[in-house]
This record gives C-alpha cells, structure tokens and sequence, in this order.
C-alpha cells in the first residue's frame, strides 16, 4: 500500500512554470491591490525607459499617461526617447519572465531581474484579458515596429497576437500601452509622488506626467548631465561563497589557479593571487579544474585572511552628497541640511555605497515621527518600509543623543526628514516587487554609520541652538532686574544708579553681540556649502 | 548610433534560470541570515514530510537531528516514516525548483510551490559546496535508494553525484542530510519555538528533536486521529480573474459553456450555469473556444452578479476550535480562553477558513505588547510579523473596548495570547520563503470578524472581572466603617448597637455571597467546555 502510494504521489508531480508561479502569486511582484498595481506598472516601465536611455547616452525624457476608463479600470500609456529595442527582442523583453540583459551583468541599473515589465504585462492579461500594446523605432529613418503581446503562462513565453510595421514619430524610442484593473489615489504611495521622487534622485531626466484628472506634472531637468556611466565589474573576492566559487572553477578558461585569481576577481593582483594561494596552501599553479572540495574550502580561508583592496568606486555611480542635499533642498524647506556619501564597501563581493542625507527644522512638524526617504539605485522605495534595512538602521541609531526624541526600536520623533539611498550592482531586495533592502548585516552597518556621522553634525547644531537659547533667555531676564540691581548697588557703593544701570546695559549688549556672532557663525555652518562671501561679512565675530 | 546601441543591447538579453535567480536572491526564500537559514532548512523538510506521511494517512513520526561541526557549520538530518518517493522522482524532487505535485492540484497543504526543499539543497551547496544526501524507502521488502545531489544553477536541472542501491531501516520513509551555514541560538525565531507550535498546531504528529547542544526534545502525538483528509477542489467563480477564465476556456474539452461552468468550477450546477449565462447575455450552448474577450467580460460580469453558494468546507481541514484552544491551553497557562473558528469563504476564488484563540490573564505581563502566534495550513509563522495580514487584522481592531489598552495602529498591550490560524488551498505569502500572509482584503476582514466575536467574549469577561473588582473594595470599605455606622444609627434609633451591627453584617454577608456566586458562574463560563459536573456544584448561584 506504502508503495502504491509513492507511486501515486509521483504521478502528480511536474514542472511549474515561472510564469504560472507569479500569475498565482502577483503580490510577490507588487500586485497586491489595485492601488499598488497602477503605481507597479508605471514604475517598472519609467525605470527600464531610464535605464535604456542611460545606456544609449541619450538625456531621458519620459512621457507618462494614465486614463481613468471608468469601473476600476486604467489604460497606462509609457514613452521614452530611448534607442528602441529591436524587432526580435521585443516578444521575450515584454512577455517571458527571467529574461533580460542585466542579471548577469555586474553593473549598476535600476532593473535587474528579467520579471518586472512582462509581470505588468500578465497582470494587464489577468486582469482586463488585454495584450499588451509595444511600439519600438531602433532608426531614425526606418518604420517602427509594432506588437501585441500575451504571456502563454504554461510555458512562459510569448504568445504574438499582431506584429506590424508602422510609421511612428521621428525618433528612436519605445512606447508600451497596458490597460489594467487599478485604483488612483494620491498621497505618499502614488504614482505622483514616486515620480516626484524619482525627479529629486534623477536631475537629468525630465517627466512629463498626465494623471487620471487630467492634471499635467512636468518635472524638467535640472542637468544636462547625464550620470558618469557605470562600468561592468567582475566579483570582489570578499564575501564570494564556496558554492559560487566552485561554480568559477568549473566555468573559467583560466589554466591556473594563480591566472584564475586575477582573472575573474576585480582588485586582484599577481602579488594578491600569490597570498592567497600561499595562506590557502595551494601552489599557484594548480588548474582550476583538479581543485576538490577540500581545495576551495582552503581558497576561501586563504581569501577571508588576505588583506584585498575595497572594489573600485567608479563602477557605481552615486547620487553624490551635493546632488542630494539639492534634490532635499528642493522638496523639503527646513533650517538645517546635511549629507553623508559613503565608500563604497561590500557585501557577499558585491560592491554598493551608502549616502544619506538630513533635512532640519522649518515647518515640519516636531511631534510626529521622522519622515524617511528611501532610494535604490536612484529609485525611490515606497512600500514596506517596516521590513526595510534603512528603516532597520534609523531604528537602531540612537537619536537621543543628536537632540531628538525616540522610543526603543523605532523611528525618532521631530522636525527632520531623512534620506537613506543605497547604489550598487545589486541591491538586495525583500522581493521580486523591489520595495525595501534586504537585512544584510553589511549593509544596515554602513548605514548607521552614515546616519552616524550626519546625525553627529545635527546634535551639533540642535544643542547649540539649545544653548543659545538658554543663553538668550538668561539674558533677557537679566535686563528685567537691571534697574533693581542698579539701585541696590548704588545704594552699597554710593556710584550713582544711572551709571551703574548703563554699565550694565553696554554689558549685556556685549553679552547679546556674541550670541548673535554664535548664531551667525552657526548660520555658515549650516550653509556649508555656500559662497565665501557671506562669510566674510561675518568675519568679526569668531567664537 | 541608436541603432547601434538597440543592437548592442540585444546582444546582452538572455533567458534566466530560476535557479540562478534564488542563488542570488536566497533571502526571497528564508536565508537572509544564519539563524533564519537554520530554521528555513529544517522548515521546508519538516513540512513536507507531514504532508507525505498525511497523504499516504499514516501518523506522522519526525526524527530531525541538529549537528554542530564548528566553524558555523551544522549538519541538519531529517528523517520520516512516511511513503517514501519513487527513485526516478528524488533529483527533481530535491535539485530542480519550481517542481512539484502540490502546485497544480487545489488541495490544502503546507508545501505548495515546489521550490522550499530544492532551496534548501541550494543554500548547501552555496555556503558547504557539499551535496545533499537523500535515502528514501518506498516499499519494505525492498532496498532503498541513496542519492547524492547538486543543483546546476544554470540549466536549473539537478545533477547527480552518486545513485546507489542500500541497506536502509525497516519501514518505508525519507532521510535527508544537508551540511550548511548557519547559526543556533534559542528563542522565539528559533528551531526549538517552531517545532514547539508544529506540535501544538498538530497533535498527531510525533517530533523527536536533537538540538545542537545534544539535548533531544520528544513531542509526542497527543491524538491518535488524523486530521480529517483535505479534498481537492476546483475553483469557486467569485474572485475567478478574467485571464484566467480565458486560459480555462481555452483549455477546457467542455464543448459549451454550461457544462464548462458546470464541470470546472465547484458549487455551479444547471442552474446556476443557465443563470450566469442569461445575465451574461450570453447562449448557454455557445462553444468556449468561440467566445471572444467582450463574451468574456459579459461572462464574469454575469458570475458577479449571481448569487453561488460559498465553497465546500470539506476541501479544507482546520485545526478547529476545540483543538486549537488546546493546544493553547498546554502552551500558554492563563484564566481565560477562547476559541472562534469562522465558516469558509474565498479570496480570488480560493477557499479558507479564519480560526482564532485568545488566552488571557495568568501569568502574562499586562504591561507588554500582547503574544501573536501565526499559523498557516498549521505551519507556524516567526518570521516577518510587522508584514502578516493577521498583524494588521489584529492591529486593526479595536481591543480597547474590550478591555485592553492599544495605541493607534499597534498591536494591543495586556496579558493576552493571540492566536490567527488561516488554512486554504492556496495560503497567498508575501514572499516564496513563506513567512507572512498577504494583505488580501478578505482575509483581514475575515480575520477581524473572528477577532471581533473572540475580543467580544473577552471584553464580557475583563469587564465583569472589573466590575466584581470594584464591588468586592465597595464592602470591604463599608466593613470597616460598621461600627461607626452601628453607634450613630443606635444613638439615633435606640436599637442596640450590637444588634445593628449584627444585622449589617449578616446583610454584607449576603452581599458577599452574591460577589462569591458571580465569580463562580464566571468560572463557568471560562471553562464552558469543561464537564456539567462542575456546574451542578455550582448550581444554586444563579445571577
């Protein structure tokens, strides 16, 4: 009977496609509700528009149009002045998931599974049974290609309902239309919003947004810049697991182990090679292939004990403190900036840098919990901010002693907002929806000492404004007393009280010139960033 | 140039294995970090192995031994008696993801995406490069089979070190060995609290638990009774998605509507098949293949506006109120308990059951934020709490009408346990590692109801605690002014002061008496499951 019943459970088991696997779990990919959807398909599109600009060197312009067709239902139009994508690659870009250029590359991006533009269009499919509309033009003086596209989920490929040549504006660029089941709402996670955001992280893009009102947004660029680009790296070695290290092995090209090293591992020298294998205890000139396990066990401890160089800052392409700090000016008005850029550093050899940036006083209110702002790869990060690594670094960063209040284990309360972005190859997301940081030990750590060094510059300032008004008030209630003194003194010494109360008043007005060179000097402290100028006409007054 | 760059990009795009994509996104699936990797591993394999033993209907006996080699390695070894699996099946089964037997079939289990165990020999050979080592024994006269496995991340298919007939026990069973990374502490995250609430959530199974410092832990079935078999289903219309209902169509050998309605969906029988059609507009003979997607649209339009009756209970077993507040019960001691166990109802056409327990009062600090325990398909959930649907359910309520206090949004604060156990064919997790349910709608509505009619419960209890409390202090203060009250009243009356102290104090007597008879029925109530007996002793207090 057992074995009857191995053999019956054998005959139901099978292959699951990809495709069948997130059309049941949709909310993996950011599907969840209607309000997440509409905000999911936008977002995947505008970022691989972006990402396909960058790589083509162009300034991106991107147009947004979202149509409010009655009975929950939406139809987003997407338009970029990007390269195209050539005719045969459109079918699999847009309708089979794990396809893509940017998995197996180690390069900065903002996409980076293969999933997210073809999961926008299986949920269009699931939820209004419409393809999927693609317009692509590679050449400025050849026709564009246009699509239809569904998801055969069973076996995740793509299903071509209509493949037509057509005429399509001057330029190159791709142009996707989905109709979806959603929901508009405005406020912090909107689409709105990610866009405003997404505008303060990239000053050389310039959106031009039509939401469901009507209502047209245009955020123009600010740079004429684009990015430095990013270059593509191979692995540091550091945080390289045995597994993968195997797999390296097995695949390089490499004769020996010493041209392996310093082939296939960024920051690896001949000299640093020759260390590694001396402290694992292998010759040099080992081949790759005759390695057991035994062997790469002892390649891992001889790379763990051999002091290798941070990986190279220029294949990510940080936001920058300055940039930061202007895109936080811009959307937050407060009494104090600060920003902190990282080195880069890694986790699992992966390289990534961490920036934040603090945002001060002025009308935000001082009861409240903090505002956080999070970013990956210049993207901004909106949902599932509880399960977020930047949100685990607030938490566990002692805000009391920068001048704020704060409960045990979360977020500070006060009049601040707070940036927390994180650029690499590859950010580690909770989910394939990419809404929040994976815990990484190595990375919550960098954050906090981001958080750390700005926070330190903000108790700085926050208790010296204390002290400044301490002082301000001890003086005021000072000048009350002055005629009472005055008398009292007079009548002791017999100098006549008229005298006494002005040498008084010139006291205190010495007293109130420095309180104000305190506040002044203050004043440049917190514009850094500012001409000289301004400083020299405070010049006089140094503490 | 353009053109060029859309060529060179094309030249990047490739199709992604699965398996390369979780070798890289390993915290998806429960292995963010150490501690978590030791209890995913142990999880996944402890989990299939009650659903094999409950398929193949014997009483489940699980063996798991925890190594700890040093050097943060630990050897995890699983073994169970149930049917055992085919030899052809064990690679795919253990070294290929995404496949399976639960995904395709509605039928409540705790695997379903056939990804969790295969994840787990991944993470193995990532972190120790060493193979997962599998016995299974599928009939007893016979030998077993011995395989020794890796995946290839590339192709996703399983690679075969060794495949070897042995010697191996008695009976009929499976044993898996997988040496990996990873870290043992106790605690509420840990191995030790899962296998605990594994036990509570299933009282016919056996656990014996070897811990890493050797200490064995035997959970011993407290109930010789299977859980009744859960059956399998097909879908119920409601929440049935447009694109799937095309992929039905298309797939279906019904040759009209009407029996497609009838013979792919559960609770649609001629009736109601005719129903759908007449407000779809639609002829109930027309051929499935022949609708287009505006016949599609009418089509679920007209299911929306027909009323079906809910899903069979029987597809689905939960662990059901009595056995649930046991379960309580023997893990938490406490003065009140309370069990609610809602009927069936569906989410996007899948059927589940929302059950929840409440144990108040006891030891428990008041102080503190209350206990949740999660459970799905009576698997417990420790990972991600902030994330769970029943999180938000709970925090949604409004327990401060029964008796607790809570601020807005959070979790309340009092000595309570609270339990949220949701079975379905189809538990929706906020991510494949499993840990949280998903924010659908109808499940934290359904989980709100069901805290609701248990909080209610509770509030009648702590409110007439309360008032009993405040009673109780009301005579004891006039206790002690009796004399007082007895001089004045005799001075005023000429009664003698002995006999009206007397007399108040047989009246308070009563009083108390009546106190007493309150606090005893309430007992009753508190125990209402316990034997009549109990209550014939008590039988003359009536309110």
């Amino acid at each position: 009977m057992s074995e009857n019943t191995a053999e019956q459970l054998a005959t139901k088991q099978r292959d699951i496609s990809v495709a069948e696997f997130f059309e049941r779990n949709r909310h993996l990919l950011g599907f969840d509700n209607k309000r997440k959807a509409l905000l999911t398909v936008v977002k995947e599109a505008v970022d691989n528009a972006i990402d396909a600009c960058e790589e083509a060197k162009k300034l991106p312009e991107i147009n947004i149009q979202i149509i409010d067709m009655g009975n929950d239902r939406y139809r987003i139009i997407i338009e970029d002045n990007g390269p195209g994508i050539v005719k045969k690659q459109i079918p699999n870009i847009f309708a089979k998931l794990l396809y893509g250029s940017k998995f197996h590359t180690m390069k900065q991006a903002r996409g980076q599974q293969g999933i997210g533009i073809s999961a926008a269009v299986l949920y269009a499919q699931l939820t209004t049974g419409r393809p999927a509309k693609i317009w692509s033009k590679i050449s400025i003086g050849k026709p564009a290609h246009y699509y239809e596209l569904h998801i055969d989920t069973q076996s995740n490929k793509p299903e071509i309902l209509k493949d037509e040549e057509t005429e399509w504006k001057e330029d190159t660029g791709v142009k996707i239309e989905l109709d979806i089941e959603a929901n508009y709402q405005k406020g912090d996670q909107s689409v709105d919003s990610y866009l405003k955001q997404t505008a303060i992280a990239n000053p050389h893009v310039t959106i031009i947004y039509t939401n469901p009102k009507a209502e047209q947004f245009i955020f123009a660029r600010a740079s004429e810049q684009l990015p430095k680009e990013p270059t593509e790296i191979k692995p540091h070695p550091y945080g390289v697991e045995i597994g993968i290290l195997i797999k390296m092995l097995k695949a390089t090209e490499a004769r020996t182990i010493q041209s392996f090293l310093t082939n296939e591992f960024s920051r690896v020298g001949a000299g640093t090679a020759k260390e590694i294998c001396d402290k694992a205890g292998l010759f040099t000139n080992m081949k790759p292939k005759d390695l057991q396990l035994p062997h790469v066990e002892k390649l891992i401890e001889g790379i763990k004990s051999t002091k290798i160089i941070a990986p190279s800052t220029d294949c990510i392409t940080p936001i920058g403190d300055q940039l930061l700090e202007a895109g936080l000016r811009k959307e937050i008005p407060a009494e104090f900036y600060i920003s902190v850029s990282r080195s880069p550093t890694v986790y699992k050899g992966i390289p990534f840098v961490i920036e934040t940036a603090l945002a001060y006083g002025g009308d935000q209110p001082g009861d409240k919990t903090v505002r956080l702002l999070r970013f990956a790869n210049r993207v901004p990060l909106l949902y599932q901010q509880g399960s977020c690594a930047s949100t685990k670094a607030v938490t566990q960063t002692n805000w009391r002693s920068y001048g704020l209040s704060q409960s045990q284990n979360s977020l500070p309360v006060g009049s601040l907002t707070i940036v927390v972005s994180l650029v690499s190859v590859w950010p580690p997301f909770t989910s394939e929806a990419k809404e929040a940081i994976a815990h990484y030990d190595e990375i919550i750590k960098e954050m906090k000492l981001a958080l750390q060094e700005a926070g330190r510059k903000l108790g700085a300032y926050v208790n010296k404004k204390r002290k400044i008004a301490v002082q301000q008030e001890r003086v005021s209630i000072f000048e009350n007393y002055i005629p009472e003194v005055a008398s009292a003194l007079s009548n002791l010494s017999g100098i006549g009280k008229q005298n006494i109360q002005e040498a008084m008043k010139s006291m205190l007005e010495k007293n109130k010139e420095y309180i104000q060179a305190h506040k002044e000097s203050h004043k440049v402290e917190k514009t850094e960033k500012q001409d000289k100028e301004d400083q020299i006409k405070l010049g006089g007054f140094d503490e």
